[in-house]
């Protein structure tokens, strides 16, 4: 079955889901964009991703293409129309079409896309289950990381190195050492001392909607945790370590670079911390 | 009359000049780009541009669409079929269309866009002959912005401060507090010492086309030249200030933030280098 799109009003087939390419998103990476992770046909915090988006339109000073109450209303069509269960839904918005020319253009419409992916059950927690493996790499990214911007050419090159590196994941390391997160996820160690630990939000890095309700759901329990950054060292003499994201929940790090964390399988919180963001989901709506 | 663009093979009408909303340009500034400058509807310097495309597209592993001797052709039907004198001519290569992945996709193809632009000729020598005024703002930018790449958000938040501040251009500031190079133009000043300087290559700037014609220009006469960064301090004892870039030649500034440049227009040396630079221009083809 063909896939259905919604672009800018309309949905169509996914092969006719086209823009100009005068479009700002394809000439200056000049828009924004969500991931929605679809689990029963639902989607999970759906409020606090929506919040986000309007956040980064709101500092790049985006006006949004549609009304804020029918964005669930698209994204739910998606859902519908491409019988997703366990998947994604990808929604982008850009600064619109208008003749290239770096500053703002008046009078335009934001463009809006949404795109929807089925991912098989098993699929989908594969890697949850079993683990990844992590490669670092400096990070080369810009200087407003907390707006989830189309600006994504350095997490694309992270990326690439870890996969040719046999690691499905990069964490960036910045100018003093220390890990900032990873390419499309929040890094995690569970350090020697059994206190968990990940960067702060002041780090320029992306406020995860994941690392949120994890840490929410955290709270409950007796674990330590301490919102500080980590280095190879620290890595070095981790328990454990994790990923955190929208789409990976929180994933189990078998390896960072060549050093196995623990016994280079998932540890014994593996399974606890995955269940405590389960059950700290806001919503399923 | 609608112009003409020439998208992935075919010339089109420029309302019908579409791509797939999964082109990874679209979705993570993952290509490259170059724009030519025509004059006498002759490209100014093609062969440096086409060089530097074919490095930011090795340095990003990008394959070429197009043969390298067919660009040539397709820019020049852009010029003759949108019967531009003066103008400019847009060329974006990206890396294709694929399901969304942050990693390189396999086998696909690389997309291509080229869109002309028709400028009066005294539109395009306005702020060349009568000056600038330039705001200075933090350096946003990633750390390899030596690759002519589409991750261009930063520019784009730049040049529109700089806008709102009644300036043409932005000129980037490092956290050491010198100018790194201007949004979308390298940055120059003639200082107090009659020295003229612009930053090393090695700052991660763009190594500019016009930059490189017009210092081959500029050692042919008696001018003290220093690849060396500049601060405001040095801007505020400057005696000249300029831009360069491909479609602003040597464009003089009148002001940098509320810093008069000498007597606040265009210096003794502005037109003798805008001369210098079009003299070196090593080919009009």
């Amino acid at each position: 079955m063909s896939r259905i799109a919604f672009v800018n009003g309309q949905y169509c087939d996914y092969s006719d889901a086209l823009i100009h390419v005068d479009d700002r998103g394809y000439q200056f990476a000049d828009g924004v964009y969500e991931v929605f992770t679809i689990i029963d046909s639902c989607i999970i915090d759906f409020q606090p991703h929506l919040k986000r988006l309007f956040r980064s339109l709101s500092e790049l000073k985006i006006v949004t293409p549609i009304k804020k109450s029918a964005y669930l209303y698209h994204i739910r069509n998606i859902i519908k129309k491409n019988m997703i269960v366990t998947g994604t839904v990808y929604l982008q918005v850009t600064r619109g079409v208008a003749k290239r020319d770096f500053k703002y253009p008046k009078d335009i419409k934001s463009s809006i896309t949404i795109i929807g992916k089925v991912i098989s059950e098993d699929t989908f927690y594969k890697d949850i289950y079993n683990g990844i493996n992590v490669k670092t790499t400096k990070d080369l990214r810009w200087k407003r990381c907390d707006i989830k911007s189309l600006n994504l050419l350095p997490p694309v090159l992270a990326k690439q190195h870890a996969y040719e590196n046999n690691s499905k994941e990069a964490w960036l390391i910045d100018d003093a050492g220390f890990i900032t997160e990873g390419s499309s996820s929040t890094a995690w160690i569970l350090d020697k001392n059994d206190v968990l630990r990940t960067s702060s939000l002041k780090n320029n890095i992306l406020p995860g909607i994941t690392r949120e309700t994890f840490l929410k759901g955290l709270c409950k329990y007796k674990i330590k945790f301490k919102e500080t950054s980590f280095n190879i060292k620290d890595i070095r003499s981790a328990k454990e370590a994790f990923i955190t994201s929208a789409t990976t929940f929180v994933t189990p790090v078998n390896m960072v670079d060549n050093i196995k964390i623990g016994n280079g399988k998932p540890g014994k919180f593996a399974p606890i911390f995955l269940d405590i963001y389960k059950k700290a989901i806001k919503s399923k709506i």
